[in-house]
């Protein structure tokens, strides 16, 4: 399920992946299991290298996962995803042991990494836990370093989302409650100073 | 500037009106000195009490005096603030006294709370600093319990956005880089099994 349109994000271009705030699903492998959760609570920490927080539930198997093998793939779901992102963030691992197949998650491999890739999403960056037990204990508040990232050259090249001339499906979705999610809408440009 | 459209947003609805990651203005006072910044790294923390997180770089004054009051401001800007929202992103009070005016921030005074309220927003959400120096310092992360909000009814109500049916002027603004922004776009509801 790799596709062809996949193609690495420099490493100082990786935060603008995340930085409109699009809700991401969460993934993470270990001892052969695989789990992937929805989370609307995941942001941009720093550029360079780039870092993010995401808040992960105790109750989650994700988690779990995540705290084994200190590695977790952040990804972001597309329009075309949104039953999937609501399925996957309503259903636990624990509860049903085929949450995955029945949310209609397909995995894939990435440029060899051992970490679960969703397919069909516009973005993954790659992270190893970066380990801060207080904040992981009193907020369930985990930080990732971002060691790679690859987008979907349909909906993010040259260091730009171009969700303005991208099929509307591969827009980024934004959650608020109860089934309720926003796609990104239309670009918006600040004045600079600049020639545009 | 108070506007009647203003109306408190209930503790436990207050996540909400960061959920879908808008990029968002951060100010705060000190010693009759007033600050605001943009800050597209703030995120929900938790839903009750309600919580989230702000990156603010050393660099911002704002910062200063959100360490020295133990206090500041979320709000979230919409499309009519698109250029007032990337000019206090990109001035430092350090550098510009003049930097309010010349952004077009007005500030009022909201139920009495000795804040600065950015007129002309979508929601305020006034905050005291949960002190956690580590990351503090580390990671330039403050975490905030959010201990008042409101919202504009015309945009925001019964615990939901209405972005649907509200002046596109309205819609919250979600940062990319060089000045480029993105509107939230149109509703997308997940099939929850339950009816609609």
């Amino acid at each position: 399920m790799m596709n062809e349109h996949i193609a690495p994000v420099p490493q100082e271009k990786a935060y603008r992946l995340l930085n409109h705030g699009p809700t991401v699903l969460v993934s993470a492998r270990h001892d052969g299991v695989d789990d992937v959760m929805a989370a609307a609570w995941s942001c941009a920490l720093d550029f360079s290298p780039p870092k993010l927080t995401v808040v992960l539930d105790k109750a989650t198997k994700t988690r779990q996962l995540v705290e084994r093998s200190g590695r977790f793939v952040i990804q972001v779901p597309t329009a075309m995803q949104l039953d999937l992102t609501y399925q996957v963030g309503h259903c636990s691992l624990y509860d049903d042991p085929n949450k995955l197949a029945r949310s209609g998650v397909e995995l894939f491999d990435l440029a060899g990494r051992d970490l679960p890739f969703v397919a069909g999403c516009s973005a993954w960056l790659a992270c190893r836990v970066i380990d801060e037990p207080h904040i992981q204990q009193t907020y369930d508040l985990f930080i990732g370093e971002v060691v790679d990232a690859w987008a979907d050259t349909r909906v993010f090249s040259n260091g730009h989302w171009t969700f303005e001339t991208a099929p509307p499906g591969l827009r980024s979705l934004h959650y608020i409650a109860g089934g309720r999610f926003y796609a990104i809408g239309d670009a918006q440009d600040a004045d600079t100073g600049l020639p545009k």
